[in-house]
């Protein structure tokens, strides 16, 4: 499935692409449980049905299955011209692991790590597909990241995770582009400021679930600025594979359904290119992953009022 | 008012403290409401609430006054037995700030940074009053951090703000103990898991009105353990006030209603004493801060299960 958050009358509401559709599925499955006892109706938004996968996974497929076969077209409104929002609008966290690609490492002049780097995003930072990045007034030093991210669902037991569960705790992927304001992220210790700016954190299009990605560890990430090729780069090449990033995490955090985990950028970043390349009002930005979509943003200089 | 969160069969529920009970804002607001069309109902719990001061302000003090005449005894529950949670449960951001006392940098052996050095916290990691801080089984370097914390109300534009306005957003006070796994925290270049260990941030026991307050940049904290004083420093020796803390975040990220904000520990933690001390199992741990309540724990050993 590739599940999508849009926006409707101001609101975040939870749909599945269905052809060049969108199904709602709250609405949807009420139709279809008014009739079927075996669905359970589905909530409005993404963030309580992630916690509940366990049980409303079997539901959301029931209505994409009769939604593609014409059955549900009273529920369903074109993908064109609806506002797509980051697929999970507010995660119970975002996590996002730094220097996860030795390449990307040694062109920012920065040492790998034995253990993941992580550092914390806050969801207010979360745009969507097609919104626009925004070059802040204070810096013109807006750098990109394309990124796979892994979206977990109902499963975590609360604890300490071995490797061999953590898969089981994974119920999809998306694109994440970590964008970075770089003099702000290395001004001090912490990357709080540099990897939180308004509008710097470009997540979707869609949620995919996990059975529709063979192996997240062989997909391609590719990078496009005005369609010029920045970053590509295999997750074969990642340092720290899924299992190994969440085991950590949970070593310190419990895991929680609805965690958003974006897991490191290839090279091909801006910053230490020479000269220094940034992203500037007018571009536009695509991530491309295998089986994952495109995740394309144009960049706008902040209005300043 | 001295509002709290307390457990009410497994949930989360908002109250106030009047004398040594807790009266329960939903149940009681609606009971005024039958009769004062003025009153407004409240929400089950604080998070709603805080979205909404502007306009629900009122409507609290009127039951906390009610409440004090003895008119509310139906809602009314003793503090002694009931558990009390953070006083907000699901900030919408946790941000605290680190190296905001000159003489706790130097203990550290760390540099004076000439902005705020931020770094976040999940929600997750809160614990209440007189819940057990853990000592994981990774890890003994469990140290202690006595802090005033900020928490905002409605009334954030979502954009920048001066120093002037930056009060305005402060709806109360509460006391953080930003318990630090110090091993963790200094492995890697980010705080994230050192900061972010299970059961590691006491948060309490009251949020505190900033009307009871006269002036936050003039309390006193102070940290015990097993009755031992450890910590005690002014606020007025803070190195980066509240309004220059809440202006720079403001400088990337849109404050919100229902964010935390720890300001920052004052001289005498553990790890960098002669020789170093440790939380342990068993030690009793209180942060007093002047006008705040007394935050007090208990320190357990992780159950290996």
């Amino acid at each position: 499935m590739k599940l999508v958050s849009y926006q409707s009358f101001g609101q975040a509401r939870f749909g599945a692409v269905i052809g060049a559709g969108i199904v709602d599925m709250a609405r949807a499955s009420a139709a279809l449980a008014a009739t079927d006892a075996a669905i359970r109706p589905l909530p409005a938004t993404i963030e309580p049905f992630l916690a509940q996968t366990d049980v409303l996974d079997a539901s959301a497929r029931a209505v994409v299955t009769a939604a593609e076969a014409g059955a549900l077209d009273l529920y369903c409104l074109p993908l064109d011209g609806t506002v797509l929002l980051p697929p999970v609008p507010r995660p119970t966290k975002i996590i996002c692991v730094a220097r996860n690609y030795a390449e990307h490492a040694r062109e920012a002049g920065l040492q790998i790590s034995d253990i993941p780097i992580l550092f914390p995003r806050f969801a207010n930072t979360q745009i969507g597909q097609g919104a626009p990045i925004v070059v802040p007034a204070v810096s013109h030093q807006l750098d990109w990241e394309g990124e796979l991210a892994v979206v977990l669902g109902r499963g975590s037991h609360g604890r300490r995770i071995g490797k061999a569960e953590a898969m089981d705790l994974v119920y999809g992927y998306t694109i994440f582009n970590d964008v970075s304001v770089r003099d702000y992220q290395f001004r001090v210790t912490q990357y709080t400021g540099g990897k939180n700016f308004r509008h710097s954190g470009p997540c979707g299009p869609y949620l995919v679930t996990k059975d529709e990605i063979a192996d997240p560890h062989k997909v391609q990430i590719v990078t496009r600025i005005n369609g010029v090729l920045k970053q590509s780069a295999n997750t074969d090449t990642m340092i720290f594979d899924i299992p190994t990033i969440l085991e950590h995490i949970a070593d310190f955090i419990d895991l929680e359904a609805g965690d958003l985990i974006p897991t490191g950028t290839p090279a091909g970043v801006g910053f230490k290119r020479n000269p220094p390349e940034f992203l500037k009002d007018g571009d536009v930005i695509e991530v491309e992953v295998t089986g994952l979509g495109i995740l394309r943003n144009p960049v706008v200089n902040e209005a300043v009022i």
